[in-house]
């Protein structure tokens, strides 16, 4: 059977992922892409960026979660923190429930696309105006070119897929200029895409990360329903020393709510399918 | 956009999974279903029973594996296996992979689902003819109830969703059936479907176990791609005792290949989210 036009498409390899739309609530076309928000009959609302879906109401809770938590918990004490685009502030939302994280800042190029954000997803914009939080409109290369050596604790990549202007962030030279931005034992965190359909992208990506001399890589898998194949990844990189522990107590009894990472699933995620073992 | 008619789609919930497809290699309408086969593009072949997806080449190992090997693996020495539908026969060779097994049945209703599978999947079925596997084509119900009591070591009930015919495998009566069917430190394992489309299915069939009296019960949960949202789940429950270490050893190292279970999967995987915990 085919789907109508009340669907909303995203083909990828031959796979595509749709959802069901009462109707089109927004559409602009910003100075970088056309954002669009449709209100879907069972996902919540749904935005996306030039045809590609960003997040749904229903489901961006564990991304948002697993692009943040893992890597908080795996640092003693993350106090500086840099979210390299995620416009949609829902990563924001998350870092910023950490009571060691003294200040954060995101550097999202296209500032449409927090606006809109805040007017269709305010439950992922309540912590915007939290006095740790600084929302930054700029090219984030340029960014963490100007930040003090030595400054940052975790610097999250929450961009969408390397292509296009996004690609720049996924090489070898930005990811360095990463390293030189974070202190001793600081963690990159990047989206790497599909363990089943993207596997060379983590493969590369994890390759890249070790030219630019960090000391360990981890890639984490977590489930995805929106985006191709169901199912994603995260990958980590730290520098100047290994991951080991990381704050278990901790995290077994954090002072805030989440709906999917927990310190289980923390051990859980780094646990890879075989033939992902096998590929790195 | 909307996708032509050269995809096929299963809509659930306001939410579907599109292959895009070369050709249909095959149809049939057998006394319980209509079976076909496509080609898709990306995803190897499909086959369909009416017009739910019952596995691809590409993505089906990860179901398969992980429907066997962690029942299997938390048992001390499973000797005596059955599998409960199951008729394209994954399960039934990845079953057939353990030494320590010296006898499976497996009982599919419709004998033309697995007819179907010899030809088109013949890399599933390339284990049938082992000698210590049983194809018995009948109602799994009557089935059961004609085994000898404490017989069995581990039941995998592998089949389509809670509708229809397949309704009754999913209850109370049916499970204490498996019960009576399984020696003590028995696991009976059923598939149970999406964490995110269906918490009160996984709720419900868990607590059906625990009216059946099994001593234990565990919900695993892992990625496939080709089900609603991408995102599975396994449930176990064991007879007359908790579940205990699983045989990590032994796991570690398997005398055969697999693409996706290996030991840290095992401990992974029944790490479940918060949202899961806080429902069960």
């Amino acid at each position: 059977m085919s789907l109508d036009e009340n669907w909303f498409s995203e083909p990828a390899q031959g796979h595509a992922l749709s959802l069901d739309i009462n109707q089109k609530l927004y559409e602009e076309k910003s100075p970088h892409q056309t954002i669009t928000i449709y209100e879907t009959k069972t996902f919540g609302r749904l935005m996306t960026l030039d045809g590609l879906t960003m997040l749904t109401s229903r489901d961006n809770f564990i991304y948002h979660e697993m692009m943040s938590h893992p890597a908080l918990y795996n640092h003693p004490n993350p106090k500086d923190v840099a979210i390299v685009g995620g416009g949609d502030c829902g990563t924001l939302k998350e870092v910023l429930k950490h009571e060691t994280v003294k200040e954060v800042t995101q550097i999202e190029l296209d500032e449409r696309v927090t606006r809109v954000s805040e007017q269709y997803f305010p439950e992922l914009c309540e912590s915007n105006s939290d006095p740790r939080a600084s929302l930054v409109f700029e090219d984030a290369i340029s960014w963490i070119q100007g930040v003090e050596p030595d400054s940052l604790d975790v610097v999250i990549i929450d961009i969408s897929d390397p292509a296009g202007q996004a690609k720049r962030l996924f090489q070898v030279p930005f990811y360095r200029d990463c390293l030189n931005a974070l202190r001793k034992g600081g963690i990159v965190v990047a989206q790497s895409k599909s363990p089943l359909l993207d596997l060379q992208v983590i493969i590369d990506l994890r390759a890249d990360m070790q030219k630019a001399d960090y000391v360990q890589i981890q890639t984490i898998q977590f489930p995805v329903a929106t985006y191709p194949s169901g199912w994603w990844t995260a990958t980590m990189a730290r520098k100047g020393q290994k991951f080991g522990d990381f704050r278990e107590q901790m995290a077994r009894h954090k002072p805030f709510d989440t709906k999917y990472y927990n310190a289980d699933i923390h051990k859980a995620c780094s646990a890879l399918p075989q033939f992902m073992q096998d590929a790195f």
